[in-house]
Protein backbone atom coordinates (compact mmCIF):
# COMPACT_ATOMS: atom_id res chain seq x y z
CA UNK A 1 0.00 0.00 0.00
CA UNK A 2 1.62 2.99 -0.92
CA UNK A 3 2.49 5.58 2.13
CA UNK A 4 -0.02 8.10 1.76
CA UNK A 5 -2.92 6.09 1.51
CA UNK A 6 -4.92 6.14 4.75
CA UNK A 7 -7.33 3.48 5.94
CA UNK A 8 -10.31 5.82 6.90
CA UNK A 9 -9.89 7.92 3.74
CA UNK A 10 -13.21 8.65 3.29
CA UNK A 11 -12.67 12.12 5.15
CA UNK A 12 -14.58 14.89 2.99
CA UNK A 13 -13.03 18.03 1.94
CA UNK A 14 -15.24 21.17 1.46
CA UNK A 15 -17.30 20.97 -1.78
CA UNK A 16 -18.05 17.34 -0.76
CA UNK A 17 -14.63 16.12 -2.17
CA UNK A 18 -12.44 13.71 0.06
CA UNK A 19 -9.29 15.45 1.18
CA UNK A 20 -7.42 11.77 1.46
CA UNK A 21 -7.35 9.26 -1.05
CA UNK A 22 -5.76 6.08 -1.93
CA UNK A 23 -3.31 5.35 -4.99
CA UNK A 24 -5.26 2.32 -5.19
CA UNK A 25 -8.71 4.49 -4.72
CA UNK A 26 -7.19 6.84 -7.99
CA UNK A 27 -6.95 3.33 -10.60
CA UNK A 28 -10.30 2.15 -9.51
CA UNK A 29 -11.99 5.72 -10.87
CA UNK A 30 -9.64 5.33 -13.74
CA UNK A 31 -10.77 1.51 -14.41
CA UNK A 32 -14.43 2.71 -13.95
CA UNK A 33 -14.29 5.26 -16.72
CA UNK A 34 -12.65 2.70 -19.33
CA UNK A 35 -15.14 0.67 -21.67
CA UNK A 36 -15.21 -1.48 -25.12
CA UNK A 37 -14.18 1.61 -26.80
CA UNK A 38 -12.28 4.03 -23.97
CA UNK A 39 -8.36 3.87 -24.76
CA UNK A 40 -6.39 4.22 -21.50
CA UNK A 41 -4.69 6.93 -23.48
CA UNK A 42 -7.92 9.52 -24.12
CA UNK A 43 -8.07 9.78 -19.74
CA UNK A 44 -7.66 12.99 -18.51
CA UNK A 45 -6.56 14.19 -15.21
CA UNK A 46 -9.69 16.44 -14.51
CA UNK A 47 -11.82 13.76 -15.44
CA UNK A 48 -9.88 10.86 -13.08
CA UNK A 49 -10.04 13.37 -10.30
CA UNK A 50 -13.66 14.19 -10.55
CA UNK A 51 -14.19 10.41 -10.45
CA UNK A 52 -12.06 9.83 -7.41
CA UNK A 53 -14.20 12.55 -5.89
CA UNK A 54 -10.92 14.87 -5.66
CA UNK A 55 -9.52 17.96 -6.46
CA UNK A 56 -6.94 17.85 -9.58
CA UNK A 57 -3.96 18.84 -7.40
CA UNK A 58 -4.10 15.84 -5.30
CA UNK A 59 -3.72 13.81 -8.26
CA UNK A 60 0.45 14.83 -8.25
CA UNK A 61 0.21 13.15 -5.13
CA UNK A 62 0.44 9.98 -6.78
CA UNK A 63 0.97 10.08 -10.33
CA UNK A 64 3.21 12.45 -12.32
CA UNK A 65 0.53 12.88 -14.95
CA UNK A 66 -2.32 10.69 -16.57
CA UNK A 67 0.85 8.97 -18.55
CA UNK A 68 2.13 7.62 -15.21
CA UNK A 69 -0.88 6.32 -14.31
CA UNK A 70 -1.74 4.76 -17.69
CA UNK A 71 1.37 2.31 -17.16
CA UNK A 72 -0.23 1.61 -13.98
CA UNK A 73 -3.03 0.68 -15.13
CA UNK A 74 -1.62 -1.60 -18.01
CA UNK A 75 0.85 -3.48 -15.08
CA UNK A 76 -2.26 -3.85 -13.11
CA UNK A 77 -4.20 -5.25 -15.75
CA UNK A 78 -1.28 -7.77 -16.88
CA UNK A 79 -0.77 -9.13 -13.26
CA UNK A 80 -4.44 -9.38 -12.71
CA UNK A 81 -4.86 -11.60 -15.83
CA UNK A 82 -1.61 -13.28 -15.45
CA UNK A 83 -3.45 -14.78 -11.95
CA UNK A 84 -6.42 -15.14 -13.17
CA UNK A 85 -5.38 -17.34 -16.31
CA UNK A 86 -2.72 -19.12 -13.31
CA UNK A 87 -5.24 -20.19 -11.28
CA UNK A 88 -6.94 -21.44 -14.35
CA UNK A 89 -4.04 -23.53 -15.19
CA UNK A 90 -3.40 -25.03 -11.77
CA UNK A 91 -6.84 -25.55 -11.23
CA UNK A 92 -6.62 -28.22 -14.56
CA UNK A 93 -5.61 -31.54 -14.52
CA UNK A 94 -4.69 -33.15 -17.38
CA UNK A 95 -2.95 -31.29 -20.37
CA UNK A 96 -6.27 -31.24 -22.90
CA UNK A 97 -7.87 -29.43 -20.06
CA UNK A 98 -5.48 -26.78 -19.38
CA UNK A 99 -5.21 -26.22 -22.45
CA UNK A 100 -8.75 -25.61 -22.96
CA UNK A 101 -9.85 -24.25 -19.64
CA UNK A 102 -6.99 -21.29 -19.97
CA UNK A 103 -8.36 -20.07 -23.21
CA UNK A 104 -12.22 -20.20 -21.90
CA UNK A 105 -10.94 -18.25 -18.72
CA UNK A 106 -9.17 -15.64 -21.47
CA UNK A 107 -12.08 -15.00 -23.66
CA UNK A 108 -14.31 -14.71 -20.38
CA UNK A 109 -11.99 -11.32 -20.22
CA UNK A 110 -13.69 -10.63 -23.64
CA UNK A 111 -17.05 -10.14 -21.94
CA UNK A 112 -18.11 -6.51 -21.34
CA UNK A 113 -17.57 -6.19 -17.36
CA UNK A 114 -14.11 -7.11 -17.62
CA UNK A 115 -11.73 -4.18 -18.36
CA UNK A 116 -8.18 -6.01 -17.85
CA UNK A 117 -7.81 -7.82 -21.54
CA UNK A 118 -9.20 -5.17 -23.70
CA UNK A 119 -6.46 -2.81 -21.71
CA UNK A 120 -3.94 -4.69 -22.61
CA UNK A 121 -5.06 -5.29 -26.29
CA UNK A 122 -5.64 -2.34 -27.35
CA UNK A 123 -3.05 -0.65 -25.71
CA UNK A 124 -0.25 -3.00 -27.26
CA UNK A 125 -0.62 -1.50 -30.27
CA UNK A 126 -2.17 1.57 -30.34
CA UNK A 127 -0.82 4.92 -27.84
CA UNK A 128 2.49 5.70 -27.26
CA UNK A 129 6.01 3.87 -27.41
CA UNK A 130 6.05 3.94 -23.47
CA UNK A 131 2.40 2.15 -23.50
CA UNK A 132 3.36 -0.60 -25.87
CA UNK A 133 6.71 -1.05 -23.84
CA UNK A 134 4.55 -1.60 -21.37
CA UNK A 135 2.58 -4.06 -22.77
CA UNK A 136 5.04 -6.07 -24.00
CA UNK A 137 6.62 -6.21 -20.66
CA UNK A 138 3.19 -7.67 -19.62
CA UNK A 139 3.54 -10.60 -22.40
CA UNK A 140 7.16 -11.56 -21.72
CA UNK A 141 6.02 -12.05 -17.84
CA UNK A 142 2.94 -14.56 -19.27
CA UNK A 143 5.28 -15.97 -21.47
CA UNK A 144 7.55 -16.58 -18.51
CA UNK A 145 4.78 -18.15 -16.21
CA UNK A 146 3.77 -20.17 -19.20
CA UNK A 147 7.13 -20.82 -20.11
CA UNK A 148 7.59 -22.98 -16.32
CA UNK A 149 3.94 -24.57 -16.39
CA UNK A 150 4.57 -26.17 -19.61
CA UNK A 151 7.91 -27.72 -18.66
CA UNK A 152 6.65 -28.63 -15.12
CA UNK A 153 3.85 -30.43 -17.26
CA UNK A 154 6.02 -31.93 -19.72
CA UNK A 155 7.94 -33.78 -16.65
CA UNK A 156 4.83 -34.87 -14.76
CA UNK A 157 3.72 -36.20 -18.16
CA UNK A 158 6.56 -36.99 -19.71
CA UNK A 159 6.08 -35.64 -22.99
CA UNK A 160 8.86 -33.85 -23.77
CA UNK A 161 9.22 -30.16 -25.29
CA UNK A 162 12.10 -28.68 -26.68
CA UNK A 163 12.57 -24.92 -27.23
CA UNK A 164 9.85 -24.10 -24.09
CA UNK A 165 10.37 -20.68 -24.26
CA UNK A 166 9.42 -20.18 -28.26
CA UNK A 167 6.10 -22.38 -27.31
CA UNK A 168 5.58 -20.05 -24.74
CA UNK A 169 5.92 -16.97 -27.26
CA UNK A 170 4.36 -18.59 -30.04
CA UNK A 171 0.99 -19.74 -27.60
CA UNK A 172 0.85 -16.17 -25.91
CA UNK A 173 1.34 -14.04 -28.98
CA UNK A 174 -1.19 -16.25 -30.95
CA UNK A 175 -3.46 -16.11 -28.33
CA UNK A 176 -3.41 -12.27 -27.74
CA UNK A 177 -3.73 -11.57 -31.77
CA UNK A 178 -7.08 -13.79 -31.78
CA UNK A 179 -8.24 -12.18 -29.02
CA UNK A 180 -7.62 -8.67 -30.83
CA UNK A 181 -9.48 -9.77 -33.51
CA UNK A 182 -12.42 -11.43 -31.12
CA UNK A 183 -12.72 -8.26 -29.54
CA UNK A 184 -13.54 -6.55 -32.76
CA UNK A 185 -16.37 -9.23 -33.89
CA UNK A 186 -19.45 -9.77 -32.18
CA UNK A 187 -19.96 -12.12 -28.82
CA UNK A 188 -21.97 -14.41 -31.10
CA UNK A 189 -18.24 -15.43 -33.12
CA UNK A 190 -16.42 -15.76 -29.51
CA UNK A 191 -17.65 -19.41 -28.93
CA UNK A 192 -15.99 -20.40 -32.92
CA UNK A 193 -12.92 -18.31 -32.13
CA UNK A 194 -12.35 -19.93 -28.98
CA UNK A 195 -12.51 -23.55 -30.78
CA UNK A 196 -10.36 -22.71 -33.37
CA UNK A 197 -7.67 -21.28 -30.53
CA UNK A 198 -7.95 -24.59 -28.95
CA UNK A 199 -6.94 -25.95 -32.18
CA UNK A 200 -3.88 -23.99 -32.96
CA UNK A 201 -2.54 -24.24 -29.28
CA UNK A 202 -2.70 -28.09 -29.08
CA UNK A 203 -1.11 -27.93 -32.44
CA UNK A 204 1.59 -26.25 -31.18
CA UNK A 205 2.15 -28.36 -27.99
CA UNK A 206 1.95 -31.74 -30.40
CA UNK A 207 4.60 -29.85 -32.66
CA UNK A 208 6.85 -29.52 -29.26
CA UNK A 209 6.62 -32.85 -28.08
CA UNK A 210 7.10 -34.80 -31.54
CA UNK A 211 10.27 -32.45 -31.79
CA UNK A 212 11.12 -33.74 -28.55
CA UNK A 213 10.55 -37.35 -29.28
CA UNK A 214 12.67 -37.29 -32.55
CA UNK A 215 15.04 -35.38 -31.04
CA UNK A 216 15.40 -38.15 -29.16
CA UNK A 217 15.39 -40.56 -31.22
CA UNK A 218 18.60 -38.93 -33.00
CA UNK A 219 21.00 -39.19 -29.86
CA UNK B 1 -7.06 1.09 -65.70
CA UNK B 2 -9.63 3.42 -64.22
CA UNK B 3 -11.67 5.22 -67.57
CA UNK B 4 -10.62 9.06 -67.20
CA UNK B 5 -7.36 7.82 -66.76
CA UNK B 6 -4.91 8.83 -70.40
CA UNK B 7 -1.54 7.52 -71.30
CA UNK B 8 -0.57 10.87 -71.69
CA UNK B 9 -1.74 12.19 -68.58
CA UNK B 10 1.17 14.67 -68.04
CA UNK B 11 -0.31 17.43 -70.24
CA UNK B 12 -0.10 20.89 -67.74
CA UNK B 13 -2.90 22.87 -66.40
CA UNK B 14 -2.08 26.45 -65.63
CA UNK B 15 -0.10 27.11 -61.99
CA UNK B 16 2.22 23.74 -63.02
CA UNK B 17 -0.53 21.33 -62.45
CA UNK B 18 -1.39 18.07 -64.02
CA UNK B 19 -4.87 18.36 -65.89
CA UNK B 20 -5.20 15.06 -65.93
CA UNK B 21 -3.96 12.37 -63.47
CA UNK B 22 -4.73 8.31 -62.74
CA UNK B 23 -6.29 6.21 -60.12
CA UNK B 24 -2.52 5.40 -60.05
CA UNK B 25 -0.46 8.41 -59.99
CA UNK B 26 -2.54 9.18 -56.76
CA UNK B 27 -2.03 6.48 -55.16
CA UNK B 28 1.53 6.78 -55.90
CA UNK B 29 1.38 10.12 -54.43
CA UNK B 30 0.01 9.12 -51.09
CA UNK B 31 2.21 5.61 -50.89
CA UNK B 32 5.60 8.39 -51.23
CA UNK B 33 4.34 10.40 -47.98
CA UNK B 34 4.05 7.52 -45.93
CA UNK B 35 6.86 6.51 -43.79
CA UNK B 36 7.66 4.15 -40.80
CA UNK B 37 5.69 6.84 -38.07
CA UNK B 38 3.19 7.88 -40.97
CA UNK B 39 -0.30 6.20 -40.70
CA UNK B 40 -2.67 6.46 -43.76
CA UNK B 41 -5.28 7.78 -41.57
CA UNK B 42 -3.02 11.03 -41.17
CA UNK B 43 -3.32 11.69 -44.63
CA UNK B 44 -5.11 15.05 -45.51
CA UNK B 45 -6.63 15.40 -49.34
CA UNK B 46 -4.47 18.81 -49.74
CA UNK B 47 -1.47 17.24 -48.93
CA UNK B 48 -1.97 14.18 -51.32
CA UNK B 49 -3.19 16.53 -54.49
CA UNK B 50 0.22 18.11 -53.77
CA UNK B 51 2.14 15.52 -53.80
CA UNK B 52 0.51 13.95 -56.80
CA UNK B 53 0.71 17.82 -58.52
CA UNK B 54 -3.47 18.18 -59.10
CA UNK B 55 -5.94 20.41 -57.55
CA UNK B 56 -7.61 19.19 -54.59
CA UNK B 57 -10.77 19.16 -56.66
CA UNK B 58 -9.12 16.72 -58.54
CA UNK B 59 -9.03 14.27 -56.08
CA UNK B 60 -12.53 13.66 -55.95
CA UNK B 61 -12.53 12.32 -59.62
CA UNK B 62 -11.37 9.07 -58.41
CA UNK B 63 -12.06 8.89 -54.32
CA UNK B 64 -14.75 10.12 -52.15
CA UNK B 65 -12.64 11.33 -49.71
CA UNK B 66 -9.14 10.12 -48.03
CA UNK B 67 -10.88 7.61 -45.86
CA UNK B 68 -11.22 5.49 -49.27
CA UNK B 69 -8.02 6.09 -50.65
CA UNK B 70 -6.66 4.57 -47.17
CA UNK B 71 -8.75 1.14 -47.74
CA UNK B 72 -7.49 1.52 -51.78
CA UNK B 73 -4.10 1.42 -49.86
CA UNK B 74 -4.37 -1.14 -47.30
CA UNK B 75 -5.75 -3.51 -50.22
CA UNK B 76 -2.93 -2.51 -52.83
CA UNK B 77 -0.35 -3.24 -50.21
CA UNK B 78 -2.62 -7.01 -49.10
CA UNK B 79 -2.04 -7.96 -52.75
CA UNK B 80 1.55 -6.45 -53.45
CA UNK B 81 2.56 -8.85 -50.22
CA UNK B 82 0.71 -11.69 -50.84
CA UNK B 83 2.54 -11.61 -54.48
CA UNK B 84 6.14 -11.04 -52.89
CA UNK B 85 5.69 -13.61 -50.60
CA UNK B 86 3.73 -16.26 -53.05
CA UNK B 87 6.64 -16.05 -55.38
CA UNK B 88 8.63 -16.49 -52.16
CA UNK B 89 6.79 -20.05 -51.45
CA UNK B 90 6.72 -21.13 -54.94
CA UNK B 91 10.67 -20.59 -55.79
CA UNK B 92 11.77 -22.59 -52.68
CA UNK B 93 11.60 -26.43 -53.24
CA UNK B 94 11.55 -28.21 -50.35
CA UNK B 95 9.26 -27.50 -47.03
CA UNK B 96 11.98 -26.41 -44.69
CA UNK B 97 12.81 -23.95 -47.25
CA UNK B 98 9.41 -23.26 -48.02
CA UNK B 99 9.08 -21.79 -44.01
CA UNK B 100 12.42 -20.24 -43.85
CA UNK B 101 12.28 -18.58 -47.40
CA UNK B 102 8.77 -17.36 -47.12
CA UNK B 103 9.54 -15.74 -43.31
CA UNK B 104 12.69 -13.97 -44.47
CA UNK B 105 11.04 -12.14 -47.71
CA UNK B 106 8.19 -11.36 -45.10
CA UNK B 107 11.10 -9.76 -42.36
CA UNK B 108 12.85 -8.10 -45.45
CA UNK B 109 9.77 -6.45 -46.33
CA UNK B 110 10.20 -4.73 -42.63
CA UNK B 111 13.13 -3.09 -43.98
CA UNK B 112 12.99 1.04 -43.83
CA UNK B 113 12.55 1.15 -48.06
CA UNK B 114 9.22 -0.95 -47.93
CA UNK B 115 5.88 0.89 -47.22
CA UNK B 116 3.47 -2.31 -47.67
CA UNK B 117 3.96 -4.60 -44.57
CA UNK B 118 4.59 -1.65 -42.14
CA UNK B 119 0.75 -0.20 -43.57
CA UNK B 120 -0.67 -3.67 -43.04
CA UNK B 121 0.80 -3.96 -39.29
CA UNK B 122 -0.55 -0.43 -38.23
CA UNK B 123 -3.52 -0.05 -39.48
CA UNK B 124 -5.06 -3.45 -38.60
CA UNK B 125 -4.82 -2.34 -35.19
CA UNK B 126 -5.00 1.53 -35.21
CA UNK B 127 -7.29 3.60 -37.08
CA UNK B 128 -11.22 3.32 -37.65
CA UNK B 129 -13.23 -0.03 -38.08
CA UNK B 130 -13.01 0.45 -41.87
CA UNK B 131 -9.14 0.00 -41.85
CA UNK B 132 -9.21 -2.62 -39.50
CA UNK B 133 -11.84 -4.45 -41.40
CA UNK B 134 -10.19 -3.90 -44.97
CA UNK B 135 -6.62 -5.49 -43.52
CA UNK B 136 -9.19 -8.42 -41.69
CA UNK B 137 -10.00 -9.05 -45.44
CA UNK B 138 -6.16 -9.34 -46.43
CA UNK B 139 -4.61 -11.50 -44.13
CA UNK B 140 -8.01 -13.56 -45.17
CA UNK B 141 -6.44 -13.48 -48.31
CA UNK B 142 -3.24 -14.55 -47.29
CA UNK B 143 -4.97 -17.36 -45.05
CA UNK B 144 -6.73 -18.60 -47.96
CA UNK B 145 -3.35 -18.72 -50.41
CA UNK B 146 -1.20 -20.06 -47.38
CA UNK B 147 -3.53 -22.84 -46.86
CA UNK B 148 -4.03 -24.17 -50.71
CA UNK B 149 0.13 -24.13 -50.44
CA UNK B 150 -0.01 -25.63 -47.62
CA UNK B 151 -2.35 -28.71 -48.66
CA UNK B 152 -0.50 -28.76 -52.28
CA UNK B 153 2.98 -29.29 -50.28
CA UNK B 154 1.49 -32.06 -48.14
CA UNK B 155 0.45 -33.96 -51.39
CA UNK B 156 3.68 -33.63 -52.86
CA UNK B 157 5.49 -34.74 -49.62
CA UNK B 158 3.10 -37.40 -48.85
CA UNK B 159 3.02 -35.83 -45.19
CA UNK B 160 -0.26 -35.22 -44.25
CA UNK B 161 -2.37 -31.92 -42.93
CA UNK B 162 -5.23 -31.94 -40.56
CA UNK B 163 -7.16 -28.30 -40.05
CA UNK B 164 -5.44 -27.45 -42.99
CA UNK B 165 -7.46 -23.57 -42.54
CA UNK B 166 -6.27 -23.46 -39.08
CA UNK B 167 -2.86 -23.90 -39.70
CA UNK B 168 -2.54 -21.03 -42.28
CA UNK B 169 -4.46 -18.87 -39.90
CA UNK B 170 -2.28 -19.73 -37.15
CA UNK B 171 1.05 -19.13 -39.01
CA UNK B 172 -0.79 -15.82 -40.77
CA UNK B 173 -1.48 -14.43 -37.23
CA UNK B 174 1.44 -15.52 -35.02
CA UNK B 175 3.72 -14.42 -38.08
CA UNK B 176 1.79 -10.89 -38.21
CA UNK B 177 1.99 -10.52 -34.74
CA UNK B 178 5.64 -11.32 -34.70
CA UNK B 179 6.36 -8.99 -37.34
CA UNK B 180 4.39 -5.99 -35.62
CA UNK B 181 6.21 -6.27 -32.56
CA UNK B 182 9.60 -6.70 -34.35
CA UNK B 183 8.54 -3.47 -36.32
CA UNK B 184 9.09 -1.77 -33.13
CA UNK B 185 12.34 -3.27 -32.32
CA UNK B 186 15.39 -1.84 -33.65
CA UNK B 187 16.57 -3.70 -36.98
CA UNK B 188 19.86 -4.87 -35.25
CA UNK B 189 17.12 -7.52 -33.27
CA UNK B 190 15.43 -9.00 -36.37
CA UNK B 191 17.33 -11.81 -37.15
CA UNK B 192 17.17 -12.96 -33.97
CA UNK B 193 13.34 -12.57 -34.23
CA UNK B 194 12.96 -14.48 -37.52
CA UNK B 195 14.70 -17.43 -36.38
CA UNK B 196 12.35 -17.17 -33.79
CA UNK B 197 9.42 -17.06 -36.12
CA UNK B 198 10.98 -20.47 -38.50
CA UNK B 199 11.07 -22.53 -34.97
CA UNK B 200 7.74 -21.12 -34.41
CA UNK B 201 6.28 -21.73 -37.94
CA UNK B 202 7.92 -25.03 -38.05
CA UNK B 203 6.33 -26.39 -34.38
CA UNK B 204 3.06 -25.54 -36.32
CA UNK B 205 3.62 -27.89 -39.16
CA UNK B 206 5.14 -30.52 -37.26
CA UNK B 207 1.81 -30.27 -34.83
CA UNK B 208 -0.68 -31.11 -37.76
CA UNK B 209 1.31 -33.56 -39.70
CA UNK B 210 1.86 -35.24 -36.69
CA UNK B 211 -1.77 -35.30 -35.69
CA UNK B 212 -2.54 -36.15 -39.16
CA UNK B 213 -0.32 -39.30 -38.70
CA UNK B 214 -1.89 -40.38 -35.15
CA UNK B 215 -5.80 -39.74 -36.79
CA UNK B 216 -4.55 -41.91 -39.74
CA UNK B 217 -3.49 -44.85 -37.03
CA UNK B 218 -6.71 -44.41 -34.99
CA UNK B 219 -8.72 -45.11 -38.25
Amino acid sequence: MPENSTPGGNRRAPQGRRAVISREDLIAAALSLLGPHRSVSTLSLREVAREAGIAPNSFYRHFRDTDELAVVLIEEAGSALRRIIGQSRTRATTERSVVRSSIETFMEQLNPDEKFLPILLREGTVGSDAFKQAVEEQLLYFEEELCSDLVRLADINNTGIVHAPLVAKAITRLVFAMGATAMDLPESEHPRILEEMVVMVRMIIVGTQTMAREGAKLN
